[in-house]
């Protein structure tokens, strides 16, 4: 777990794409920062207080996240000086870059001086067992989608969103880099070896009360040559009672592979059920979620609306209209 | 690539089954070892050549193979100081141990002074890609179960010496570590980093001849809760025309799953297909391959019949009756 609170790091994130990394933790967690470290040229805004790093110190700040992507795959010297100096600050590092922290050796050397932690969260920090394929107590909700990057981590932030503001017990289950960010824990599953694949979910989602929900971050797509592996090691780890099918309706192919037509929201429903079957056999799919970003407001009404009635179940753009009938469909 | 010819280390094996990777290439590669290394106590016999290490140096072996499961997951002084002879007569060492020979590091001091290999084949040394799914020429054949465990390996090598034996053009493609060691190559799949599953049997199944046939070694099962996802990327890896399915019907649950009954093979044909075909919409099931060893000569009869007029499909025991109709399905 990377303790909280946060300081962001928005580094010279040249626009605020660049920094959707500190947006998502900005948007989902928004008690989880103090504040904001912006460098000259910094095109990006969070809202939050600007801070020094000894502000941040002093507001209570534990670890600074880097919410920005480096350009060109490089940490940049003007990016290690600050890092440095917030270990110096006694804030611990956190990071989803491909470049890890832990091969600077300026940070490393600094992380060791000063006793503080580099959290890589790309690289996996636990031993996993192997999956023992034991049903638990406590239930769990999986987004699967048609393809990978079609709302599968919106839509379970959204629902546990929902569950805690009526009060019910959930928990968001990032198994994600940027959920992992997010919550401050979770599985880098793309990165896990194989075999420990489905344990290391078992592990994320363990026992719970018979009523909480577990909302499980989706990755990938049975669908999709390259990671649908992961995918079913998440469906068969996850264990899941209800599944969210997630689809993008404007794409034209499968994200990465250009022979490949998505499939229909039908054919993810049934491959999906035959294969959550394996694990439990009472799991439903209890809606639908849409990212109709590529719509206009009309045609993403009427769009979900024939969903809705092609597949008889509830249909929402969480960002659109919310996630509560979601919610309402588990229950 | 592990250099042949081999030097098949038994060590001090207490019985043969401890010696089965050594049984394995005796069976399939004959003629890949030059003899074998017994240590006092050894109770396998491979009915090779006893040699020394100096004759099996002098007989060209290239290679020395751990071809002996270790006790208690220790590797032994005693085999430590035969394993650091062995790379001073000039031998590499491939080993398939849970405990890596890069790990002792009596051995890997003398592989450093000797310039000698050590080869731990539940180990990656390569760097696959991410799959891009695109098709490629050749035929591939995947064996896929029921369960782990039921024969899938046996199948293929079955299965591609007998397509050998008629002049046809086919390569066994390892995905364990048993395999590998049969062959001297191959992706230890279940250790590849989940999101370079597919890419790696990619690699390994690459464009060939029109007319060459894949056969590549299953692993896992869709049905188990533990390593399905191994199994899904390597059907979507290796683009299969054709499957056969493996079963062993004496088994009442999955593999180190109490709770889990094994499938149906109707419903092993059903998933394999559905996911199979997302990747080549010609794939079919091309035949059966059934463990009867748990059965007498009769009852495996009379299995074999009842289960070929089930499917409808050419249904044999490879050890029983040889891998020949299911190679004559494939053409």
């Amino acid at each position: 777990m990377i303790d909280g609170p946060y300081l962001l790091f928005l580094g010279d994130a040249p626009d605020a794409l660049a920094a959707k990394v500190a947006q998502g933790i900005r948007d989902w967690r928004p008690e989880a920062s103090v504040g904001q470290f912006r460098m000259a040229g910094c095109a990006a805004d969070m809202g939050l207080p600007d801070m020094t790093l000894a502000e941040a110190a002093a507001a209570g700040a534990r670890t600074l996240v880097v919410g920005v992507a480096n350009r060109g795959g490089v940490i940049s010297p003007a990016w290690i000086e600050v890092l440095r100096a917030a270990m110096e600050h006694g804030l611990d590092l956190a990071s989803g870059l491909h470049n890890l922290l832990r091969d600077e050796p300026e940070l490393m050397a600094t992380a060791m001086a000063t006793g503080r932690g580099l959290h890589d969260v790309r690289v996996p920090e636990t031993r996993y067992p192997i999956a023992n394929g034991r049903r638990r107590r406590g239930r769990r909700c999986l987004a699967v989608g048609t393809d990978c990057s079609v709302g599968k981590m919106y839509t379970a932030l959204a629902m546990d969103r929902e569950m805690r503001g009526r009060g019910m017990k959930s928990t968001f289950r990032a198994t994600g880099q940027t959920g992992i960010l997010i919550t401050g824990g979770g599985v880098p599953l793309d990165a896990v070896v194989a075999d420990f694949m489905a344990g290391s979910i078992e592990w994320l989602t363990p026992d719970n009360d018979p009523d909480h929900w577990d909302l499980i971050e989706g990755q990938g797509s049975l669908f999709h040559a390259s990671y649908s592996g992961v995918t079913l090691a998440l469906i068969h780890g996850g264990q899941p009672d209800a599944l969210i099918l997630c689809h993008e309706p404007t794409r034209t192919h499968m994200r990465g592979l250009p022979d490949y037509p998505p499939p229909s929201l039908e054919a993810l429903r049934d491959l999906a059920l035959a294969t959550a079957r394996i694990v439990n056999p009472e799991v439903r799919v209890a809606g639908i979620s849409i990212n109709t970003a590529g719509l206009a407001a009309a045609e993403a009404e009427d769009y979900l609306a024939s969903i809705e009635q092609l597949m008889g179940l509830p249909t929402v753009d969480p960002f659109r209209t919310g996630a509560g009938r979601l919610v309402d469909a588990l229950t």
